[in-house]
């Protein structure tokens, strides 16, 4: 497999973009990377997008926006894994570069949430659940993650406090992105006086719903290293795993294996463990979400994510800066791009571009997306490499 | 990049398959597939699935299915590419197998269409077409392939008569294939005499709305070369184009460019031309598709695939047969499904085990699979290897 190196990034501003298109969200993120990367043509683009048929009643977007991109008849790939998406389009571009297939590949992911009402939305992502055994009973992702934080709470005494944390410190990291839907920061009694959505996470436990898109465009290492315009970021490892999609089916709900098993995989490709991390984005749908990642990536011990949430470990100016883009929680989540907005945070703290929230001597990232309550998990990790 | 062999297929018989769901459905062929191929794991697995959110209210098939598989925790990835699904995901697991990151690959397809009504139905199969300029004028797709085989009857003269022979022929070819959803032969007058849908194709002119799934078991070259189960088969080429989605923009609506495209590249890969083909299955979701689709691939000039399709060419006896499994037409089209069981009925031949069906000393297979109309097109070739 060839090496393979991230040349370009783009982004726009998420949040509630009712003027636009779910086209045009995507097209601005797109042209954003090319332009970044400085290149005048891409062989095959990927997206990645969870629901854009339920979402807007558009399917079939390797194509539309192919066309959309305005470079020619390339071909055009569509990967869908629930709020895993943006990731494993990203993977998948890079399997198509790394095995040659394509030189200039572009990786991106999409989603248009506020065109349905909020019942429609939570139908939506509904799906990304077992709808056979899951969603027939009523729960959806609020109630799935909550009986999670419960067993967590109940088997390792993580507290009220340390979930709020989370949120506390994604919403300061945000206040720094001017890209973020939401970069209002917020204290631990705001977060516990808020709004209960699903015992005992409360609407500043919860990501938002919002439009938005993410771009990257990716070459074999040799071309990155002739240009000139950025750092070179390698991708120093991709993994892939998955778990059971119903919650009632796996060993124990208070840790997320997929994350584990990917995670395990990345830091033998790419020959580190979590201790050389400079920073990390994880996938923070639910403030208990990411004190499990820090579990199952192994910064702290099993059981004690909690604790190491609320260490000012994970904080901006810690051992190991934990979603330093705001995460999803205070940047947005559209769920198709997420995963590749992670990848936009890795590249820019690693090429020093990150301004005011830069990671000083950034050398190794690590990105972890998932889908479902860790049905599916995507892990990359990013090197820094020296001119 | 390594080459890549084909190992086991697997399909299940198609239909109206009100008693099985949708996972249900996948795992019978996935286990067929794995039970030919002979192996006892697969490394990883893609499954090509248009639109079940809008037809089953499920997403995050990779997940899903990769669990339903129970093969361990493997990752498991869905592509999107309208009827084009299956083609794209088993091109995806080439390029995984091709590129070195997975060893044994499962490439599947599926859709469970009958679950909603038929208002319902044709809502989902619209969301492969231009949402915002073409479905928004109530344009559906039985209708933009009418406008197609109206443009081909005006500019080249193509008949009434030649688009039932496609019909007649597929259905002819059908009833041999045990697993079709309408194994019935059909006479042209039949065809002429059935219900208008939108002029001038009639219901007869359309493929099915079927439930369905196929499979296929991929490896790399040298290690099919040490199984000893059934001849070994070679994807000998893969390739992969896109078109506008919206046909008002196209140049010209009588010509399927993004096929031609994908074809061209696929006969450099392989190292042949069209005349050394011992048969196609290729994407007739109307009969129009098939006659468009002989143009573009070559097989007859640009502007006389009417001609080729009634000339006995295209016939099972003929020159190179086109769809002996009956197509869409008479197989059914389960639209994420298709692509995969055009493989597996090119592997069924090639190795010599397609019954009453088979093409004597068959020795290179070409299957083109396409999204919305026209907008995407994969096309692979397939070769026996002299043991």
């Amino acid at each position: 497999m060839r090496e393979v190196a991230v040349i370009g990034v783009g982004m726009n501003r998420w949040g509630e973009l009712w003027e636009k298109s779910h086209r045009q969200i995507w097209t601005e993120a797109a042209l954003e990377a090319v332009d970044d990367a400085g290149v005048d043509h891409v062989d095959a683009m990927y997206v990645g997008c969870m629901s854009s048929g339920l979402f807007v009643g558009q399917e079939h977007l390797g194509a539309l926006l192919a066309d959309q991109l305005g470079m020619g008849p390339i071909p055009g790939t569509r990967v869908e894994s629930a709020c895993a998406s943006g990731g494993l389009a990203f993977r998948q571009a890079y399997l198509a570069v790394a095995s040659g297939a394509h030189d200039v590949v572009l990786a991106s992911g999409v989603e248009k949430m506020t065109d349905v009402d909020g019942a429609a939305a939570t139908y939506a992502l509904s799906t990304a659940a077992d709808q056979e055994y899951e969603c027939y009973q009523g729960v959806t992702f609020p109630g799935l993650y909550a009986m999670m934080a419960r067993a967590h709470m109940h088997v390792h005494g993580t507290t009220r406090r340390q979930l709020s944390e989370v949120a506390v410190k994604n919403h300061r990291h945000g206040s720094k992105n001017p890209l973020a839907q939401f970069p209002q920061p917020v204290t631990a009694e705001q977060v516990e006086g808020s709004v209960l959505v699903a015992d005992p996470l409360r609407i500043l436990d919860c990501s938002p719903i919002t439009d938005g898109a993410a771009a990257a465009v990716i070459v074999p290492m040799e071309l990155a290293r002739g240009m000139k315009k950025h750092p070179v970021v390698r991708v120093a490892a991709s993994a892939h795993a998955t778990d059971t999609l119903a919650l009632a089916e796996r060993e124990d709900v208070t840790f997320l294996a997929s994350t584990e098993r990917a995670a395990r995989q990345a830091y033998r490709q790419a020959g580190i463990g979590p201790g050389e991390l400079s920073f990390c984005e994880v996938h923070d749908c639910f403030t208990i979400a990411e004190i499990m990642v820090l579990e199952a990536i192994g910064l702290s011990a099993r059981g004690a994510g909690g604790q190491a949430a609320a260490s000012g470990f994970s904080a901006f100016g810690g051992k190991c800066p934990v979603n330093v883009s705001g995460g999803l929680k205070s940047k947005g989540h559209p769920v198709g791009a997420t995963g590749v907005a992670q990848v936009r945070e890795a590249v820019l703290q690693l090429r020093g571009q990150a301004g005011d929230r830069q990671v000083e001597g950034a050398r190794y990232g690590l990105t972890q997306n998932m889908g479902g309550t860790g049905a599916s998990s995507v892990v990359h990790v990013f090197e820094r490499v020296e001119p």
